[in-house]
């Protein structure tokens, strides 16, 4: 085994003041090389709501190392890795593993795996059976086959939140074939969100942002956005009605899905992406105007690479304050007062 | 005004005994023809789920006629009328009206029409503010926009359900391009069901039964599918796991949909037509594979046109029982406990 520093929940779940959500310096196993392992430095790390919850939720009091979209520089190579070397810049999401038989491994959705795909920290690794401790650390040792050179050009930093708020927006935006002339709304302008926007106007989409008030309309135009729709104004709804072939819905708590339904353009899609979690619906808001509500989530490795691909044409990466990471649980306090434009990155250099 | 006879729920609603659901024959107003009316001598009448929840639903004590796929004769045509007359075989489904300027309405859909289309009973006419009264009557008065041509060699008896039972599934078939090669798999097997089944055949897709049991295989396979899949038997739906493009929801009752997004192949789509109602679902179900729900309700009219020109074409019908009017509250009856196969039809001429 060898010995890293990380960012670690190992208390108790709870107090009596409410949930702990305090990370502390920890030093972290991790695992000696496979032959198709790498070993990464990691150098920036994005704060995902998924890493809020997975800190809020925690009631086993077994240790937790948040963290699924980062960058940083293979450090060592497994003696089967070909296509990475020693000094290489590259991204890691939040898929690390799969079975690679199933029909959706074979079908380059690692993501839907039906053996379930290893997450990158709260997972099961498949050889070794232990929980897997993600990317809030200095180190991480990951199978070469998820791991992905980060193009030449995406500041590494502001490329970490493309590994997971990144490639969720993209895989709805392919898989309903959002391009030139496309109609899309993004509702919810945070992490994923102004994501969505960047890359739905790169794909050439008439772009609109739905957001409960004007506060973030000089951010939404900034970032390419046509128009702003304020979904508090019934008015401005109404007006919306039936417009869009895809609303992005990055909103990240329970809501009625009601109005962004009746948004939606005949036969086109709601794609549900913010919350897991139930979802309850009228379904007349589906039959009236035959609307569809999907979602996604994560994508397979060929996604993966060409969402990089088309970031590094395009000039994409996340609009992000980076803090050092000791600076954890103010990002995570802060993420979760919905007070960030638009990710959080940590810079893992100060634990060395 | 014009009087006719019907099979009317006139009485309180509920009785100490329950719902009163019996319909007693009573006379019926019809309005004198407007420039654009047909008159239509209504011969036979489907009997729909939904004539069964306005029955069991009715709760003002107001009076109901049920009936919306029926089909008869021009008996009298207004002056302004032109592609009918006296004579022709007719059929009207769950729609006459709407308001024929919105944006639904110029994209020749009239079901979801912003203004809220007429429906058939229990409806607002548009002109006179009167609330609309059903087939379930000799005579029925419609403006000529909304009656098809009854297409010669389908029989008017076993053509009528294709009104309502035969356009609900007709158009999300259609709207989700099921064809030659097409995987679809057809939830339930009643009115909505048998119909998809022969219609998802004729349009070229390999066509599966999913059903509680296999009581109703021998008919699934008399009706053209491939194959039954046991719902109840988890190891046949565990087989059937992401294999459907399309699945037809047609069970009539709530139910949980999660087993059914689970055999929606990756990008495939759960329409969710035989209840109307609120769902709930996870979100997860919808993520894992990008499966999408939908619904649909009743078509518009070139639609309804094209689906009884298809059926024509093919063949096609339900497999029906026709009882006389007389028998309308046993028809109810037995459908409320699952009791035909696969419509009822109520023959009107034992009115006269």
């Amino acid at each position: 085994m060898r010995t890293t520093a990380s960012w670690q929940a190992d208390g108790p779940a709870s107090t009596a003041d409410g949930p702990a959500s305090t990370l502390r310096r920890t030093p972290l196993k991790r695992r000696d090389l496979r032959p198709d392992d790498l070993a990464v430095r990691v150098d920036y790390c994005g704060v995902c709501h998924t890493d809020l919850h997975a800190v809020q939720a925690r009631d086993d009091g077994q240790p937790l190392v948040p963290g699924h979209e980062f960058t940083g520089v293979v450090t060592e190579t497994g003696p089967e890795v070909t296509g990475f070397a020693v000094g290489d810049a590259v991204a890691v999401g939040n898929i690390v593993d799969s079975c690679g038989t199933c029909a959706m491994c074979r079908a380059d959705q690692e993501n839907f795996c039906h053996a379930f795909p290893t997450l990158t920290y709260g997972g099961v690794d498949r050889h070794d059976g232990s929980t897997t401790q993600g990317g809030y650390s200095r180190e991480y040792v990951v199978r070469a086959d998820f791991a992905y050179p980060l193009p030449p050009g995406l500041d590494p930093a502001a490329a970490a939140p493309l590994l997971c708020a990144g490639i969720t927006v993209w895989e709805p935006l392919r898989a309903l074939d959002v391009g030139p002339g496309a109609r899309v709304a993004v509702a919810g302008l945070g992490g994923l969100g102004h994501l969505a926007v960047k890359i739905a106007v790169a794909l050439g989409a008439e772009t609109s942002v739905i957001s409960r008030s004007r506060d973030k309309a000089d951010d939404a135009h900034r970032l390419g956005a046509h128009e702003v729709i304020v979904s508090t104004d019934p008015d401005q709804m109404a007006a919306a009605r039936d417009r869009f072939d895809v609303v992005i819905d990055t909103i990240a708590a329970p809501h009625d899905l009601g109005p962004y339904l009746r948004v939606v353009a005949m036969d086109g899609t709601l794609s549900h992406l913010g919350h897991l979690g139930p979802v309850t619906l009228e379904t007349t808001d589906l039959l009236i105007g035959r609307k569809r509500l999907s979602s996604a989530g994560s994508g397979g490795r060929p996604a993966t690479a060409a969402m990089l691909a088309f970031c590094a044409e395009h000039g994409i990466t996340a609009d992000i304050e980076v803090l050092p990471s000791a600076r954890v649980n103010e990002a995570l306090d802060r993420l979760r007062r919905n007070d960030v434009r638009y990710r959080f990155v940590l810079d893992l250099s100060d634990l060395d």
